[in-house]
């Protein structure tokens, strides 16, 4: 049936609409010389403890705000304004991930005029957050410990999309016996370019690290203005 | 613009149309005397693990079959192969769920003649796979207690559609300082019809409980023939 008709990839258009409208948004952060990373992670992985830690350690060097967004509820962006964090919730509304649309509007709610860092909590998905870029500078992720060491083997995309990888949780890892050279292995195979910082916001190790890593992206973004 | 063009819900035609493949293949099931299970949960929440002691409590009683769905790698239906189970490997190619379509491919490649239970292993999502009917005669997910007790909160429609509610790892409870009375609240919240059953693969604790429901929904279905 080739040439009796025009084959159209209507989920390849939809990424490059979606790639375009992100990379407008990456304009923009440069000119305003603001910084969005966008963290993802499974459900329960610890995106939210760690990154009330993230905003104790940073909050003196950054003015820093947060976009939670979430299906549904307003736990963690209840959490954060009880910490005096410049907040706003995201709604999905059923749907299963941030596109750069939705980051657009929630940064336009927010404004880009006082404030260095913003940090977006993806919705909880090793899967389909990977798929849709959000305009971020970066992409972090967080693979927990209780989640085990096979999961880059399996949501390979959420692997590579990463310029961070964080293995939370490090404190349980006597409790389940993890593997955490494996892990590692596993990582490496999906993404042999990305920085891997074993974390637990419980014991503070790695977070340091951590913030240390994104810290020097923030740098680095500001001297690209 | 009303009544100018016409509006197509796109999601909802795709919802319907899933929902009518689903509701014949469970009419094809039925007519063949086999009980479908479909298993959700976030990656690494213990859907394997507990599969396998099912698997083994179970197997007695009934020809047992699994069909393993991932994004990529084949590591749960090694396991279940070197176990001497009747296994069979969906990849979705990316895709974050199984959809009726997909199920029905898999019970067709692995034949519906010698066997009375099957259980599909869900993609590891606790968002969409619970927007897809796969023709499953009963749902059932678990919540591991390392993502915490206000995962209901954050992701309704996947507690909505369970019939069952496993909290699984419940040997981690002191040291994740666990409030699983909040966590059943919070399920009961969502699903007041729900069976809650905390339960360990690594103690036991819970799967002769689980077993028995999941023998009972099949004896019913059987009935029901």
């Amino acid at each position: 049936m080739e040439g009796k008709y025009k084959v159209i990839e209507v989920k390849q258009s939809v990424f490059a609409l979606n790639a375009e409208k992100a990379d407008a948004t990456r304009a923009l952060l440069k000119e305003k010389g603001v910084f969005l990373l966008n963290l993802m992670a499974s459900p329960g992985a610890g995106k939210t403890t760690l990154l009330r830690e993230t905003i104790k350690r940073l909050s003196p060097k950054y003015r820093i705000a947060v976009m939670e967004a979430d299906i549904d509820g307003s736990c963690d962006a209840d959490a954060m304004a009880r910490d005096g964090v410049k907040t706003i919730q995201l709604h999905t509304c059923g749907l299963c991930h941030m596109d750069a649309d939705m980051t657009r509007h929630g940064l336009d709610e927010l404004g880009l005029e006082d404030v260095d860092l913003i940090i977006l909590e993806n919705i909880g998905n090793l899967v389909c957050p990977a798929e849709f870029d959000t305009g971020a500078v970066r992409n972090a992720m967080l693979l927990s410990v209780p989640e085990g060491e096979d999961k880059p083997l399996k949501y390979p995309l959420m692997f590579q999309v990463s310029q961070c990888v964080m293995i939370s949780k490090t404190d349980t890892i006597p409790f389940f016996s993890y593997d955490l050279a494996k892990a590692k292995e596993n990582i490496r195979g999906r993404n042999s370019e990305a920085v891997i910082i074993p974390l637990s916001a419980r014991t503070g190790e790695g977070v340091e690290e951590w913030c240390r890593w994104l810290s020097d992206e923030v740098e680095a973004w500001k001297r690209m203005n």
